[in-house]
């Protein structure tokens, strides 16, 4: 059986290991398709780390300029193999070439890679400091070190292993990526990787800039980021493999950014029930069911207060669940998972509002699915009901009164966004001010009268929050440039001779533009 | 037997706990000190996380120049009372009164505090970005809980639990801190927490805004890391223990900052020895004993090319360490662990120079003792050569050539600093830049001739560093206002309508000179 290569310091290489092999499955048919793969060895993996420790000494004394080329490089060349691009994710992920794939999620990753670019070439993202009179000048710098990036199965494009925000980020401050495939979608990860190798050969950077396995054992995968040569490590995906990863990474001192689970809880206050009912209804829809749920910001659990116009609008919600053909799921365990979460939820006392099953082949999909509990029953069990469904699943929590929805949202886990809709006329903002605190400290985006789906690639965005719906809450994994600093080092420069600083804590502004912090002004000019 | 009691909510009670009491010790004298301290019970440390949860949600909505009134207060109310507690820290750690305790240590702590002060006034740490296009701004907000401090032996004001570095940052963050006194001075912390109760009175913030108690046993410690409460915890000790914490901190997904052992390697490049021998020799002799070599960034190894001239350096810093009367350590522990130390590094083949004893009694003090050692033995086990002896103890690195002097900085762990001496005249340059980069990701400060003793506190300090000299890379422990950045979350607010944002976020600016990243320009003005 004929395996794809490997990409290992820019050659692309049979594995030469016995392990394993895997074929992606097209989620709309249920079939292998027809490329295998093959699952890396231990030894394999620290052949590519070797040789992305070799690319990381040579990163940090080029220009960044030549990253940023690099980057604008890989973006026009991924931009001309955009359709065949396109068309292996469609195949491998059942996603839609429109709008999603062609007009949603390739435009970003492009934006991505060129946004990087800029920032890489603006140089402030760097927050350089100078303190002239005790001569200490700090600034970010990259780790200087491989950093491995493990994918989610739900953006084949936009979090690419070898394509999107993580690998953008690790290499924009200066690192190395080492890519893993999300078993999901192999192919375009492959392609994503041809393109970026030949970007980087163009570019002049050291050939193992970027690296590609497909797949390793979960065991070597524990030992490969506590390898003394790998820098950090950036995961996307589930809470149980998160949490190993974590372990692991943390028992050596890695720094490791997850981003794990998030339930997303969306608060509908009293005066946006009775004032908004169907908009609000028609926007939780819309949000749920996109993508078909498989979002990380899909809004999984609803608050509201018990009322006469609450469960109006559960109605309204439950007939656009029922009147909206599910989509297909990206893959079988992602199904399977559905249909365990929503059994345990109707176990402990959920009650099934429509949907709850899952749909006859070819292909995976599962019913829109509405559940309703009591804020009685949530509350003696809160962790219970905060398991994710990555589908198009929502659980609406009826509280008795203010008093008890606070309560619940104190028991909310950490998830990256909270939503509040409340009146437009102020009524609602009393009870807004009370939960508010409570909420802020749960999430990390906090959105007034807005899904949460939709995360803008903004140097505002806050994509990350407290555990477990992240490792870390100082840190965002979306918006350009802050997501840099994950995989960056504080350094500080004390006494440093002039000729030996960085460019960008040197006397003069290295770019003429740069911001930098000097003497506590943040200013563009030079050190005079 | 009386104990002293323990600061819970505002109160000073006794504490409950039947499990132990213990007494500081008089490093020069080996005695007990007259005062007893409780180890306090977990159901008690419980009590206090209880009341700064509480304490944590009532500052988030008080205006955060309440804070800061705190903070001047306080340093106010220390200065007054400065000189009963000196002579408590100098009874308790043996440090002495002039200069140390009352020219250095205490101005920098009140320092501290009114740098901070500042720092929450002009708001602008808090890197407030704001994206009028996307309708998104973030900032770093207060974690919004307790944060738990434990304090080490060697700082007994300037990192004292309940007035020190964390503590400054933890507060300013927006964050209640309980503080633990470090056992070596329970009697300093106790004045300093009863000071602190006064301003947080006075000032009007909640009770629990700062708690003491003194010890709680490892395995509760562990627990109460781990508790759900429990916002972060900041931990400056040994690595051994640091370690213990930042797996039951790592386990509950709580962020842990830790600062944990340094070798702060020295190297001495040939041009350096050999036209400025008797000065580096005097600086490096300065730096290894001052303070009885009691500071985390004390230089614990040098390493320098073999030359004629290299011996004779090692002959004048012997003869500067033979010639200073051994100072006291803070403890017992500390004087044995130097002892295991140097007998490790002679058993493994480092050759004893001068010193290598403890000294005869009463109190706890050491010889100056210089060790050397050939590079080749030194990479056949590097680690066992990077333990720290917290003392004035110095292991000298001889490298038979510019290739082993490289491979033995690859070797290095991570450490707070690293120092490079080299020629005036630019003659070192080349072998500078060839090791620069390695040691660059190897430390958090990079010195040029220069010692790394004495951590300015400024905007552009970072005191931190690769594992295992602290938990994360990317945060420092010391300057104002980058240190409070380990007890923040990036928040974002997406869509929120203006009276509803923190003022950092609001079109106005808050004081009129906050700097703000609006649109990609920093900048102090208003949103128009």
């Amino acid at each position: 059986m004929k395996r794809e290569p490997i990409l290992i310091n820019g050659s692309w290489l049979q594995s030469q290991s016995l392990i394993d092999s895997y074929r992606a499955v097209n989620p709309a048919t249920g079939q292998p398709l027809e490329s295998c793969y093959p699952v890396s060895s231990y030894d394999e993996a620290v052949q590519a780390l070797t040789a992305a420790k070799q690319a990381a000494a040579e990163l940090v004394r080029l220009p960044v300029d030549l990253i940023a080329d690099l980057l604008d490089l890989y973006a026009e060349k991924i931009d001309i193999r955009k359709e065949d691009i396109i068309r292996t994710a469609a195949l491998e992920t059942a996603l839609s070439v429109e709008p999603r794939l062609r007009s949603v999620e390739m435009p970003r990753t492009l934006n991505q890679l060129r946004l990087a670019a800029a920032a890489v070439r603006d140089r402030s993202w760097c927050h350089a400091v100078i303190d002239t009179k005790a001569d200490l000048r700090s600034k970010y710098g990259p780790l200087a070190g491989p950093v491995l990036v493990f994918a989610p199965n739900n953006f084949p494009l936009a979090f690419n292993s070898a394509a999107g925000a993580d690998f953008a980020a690790a290499l924009a401050a200066g690192n190395p990526v080492i890519a893993f495939s999300n078993p999901g979608h192999p192919g375009t990860t492959k392609m994503f990787a041809e393109t970026a190798l030949e970007a980087v050969r163009e570019s002049g950077l050291p050939p193992a800039t970027l690296q590609l396995l497909y797949q390793i054992r979960f065991e070597d995968g524990f030992r490969l980021v506590a390898h003394s040569d790998t820098a950090a490590v950036a995961f996307t995906g589930s809470k149980s493999s998160g949490l190993k990863l974590k372990k692991a990474a943390d028992a050596a001192g890695k720094p490791v950014f997850l981003e794990m689970s998030s339930i997303n809880p969306v608060l509908v206050l009293p005066g946006a029930i009775e004032m908004r009912l169907k908009d609000v209804a028609q926007e939780l829809f819309a949000s749920c069911t996109m993508g078909s749920g498989q979002f990380c910001t899909k809004p999984g659990l609803v608050v509201l207060l018990q009322s006469v116009a609450a469960e109006e609008f559960l109605k309204t919600v439950a007939a656009h669940f029922r009147a909206a053909p599910p989509g297909y799921l990206l893959g079988e365990g992602v199904l399977k998972k559905i249909g365990a979460v929503v059994d345990n939820f109707i176990r402990r006392g959920a009650l099934l509002v429509t949907g709850g099953k899952k749909m006859d082949g070819p292909g995976f999909r599962h019913e829109n699915t509405l559940l309703r509990v009591s804020g009685d029953v949530f509350l003696a069990q809160p962790q219970d009901f905060q398991e994710e469904a990555f589908g198009s699943v929502c659980l609406l929590v009826y509280a008795e009164n203010p008093d008890q929805m606070a309560a619940i949202i104190e028991n909310l886990e950490g998830s990256l966004t909270g939503s509040v809709y409340s009146a437009e006329n102020g009524r609602d903002d009393p009870f807004y001010d009370r939960i508010k605190p409570i909420l802020r400290r749960k999430v990390g985006r906090l959105l007034n009268d807005k899904m949460p789906t939709g995360v803008a690639v903004s140097s505002a965005m806050a994509h990350g929050g407290p555990y477990p719906a992240t490792g870390h809450p100082a840190f965002t994994s979306v918006g350009i440039p802050a997501s840099f600093l994950r995989f960056t080092a504080l350094q500080s420069y004390d006494h440093v001779r002039e000729h030996r600083l960085p460019p960008e804590l040197r006397d003069k502004n290295p770019t003429g533009r740069m911001w930098r912090l000097i003497n506590g002004q943040w200013t563009q000019r030079d050190i005079s």
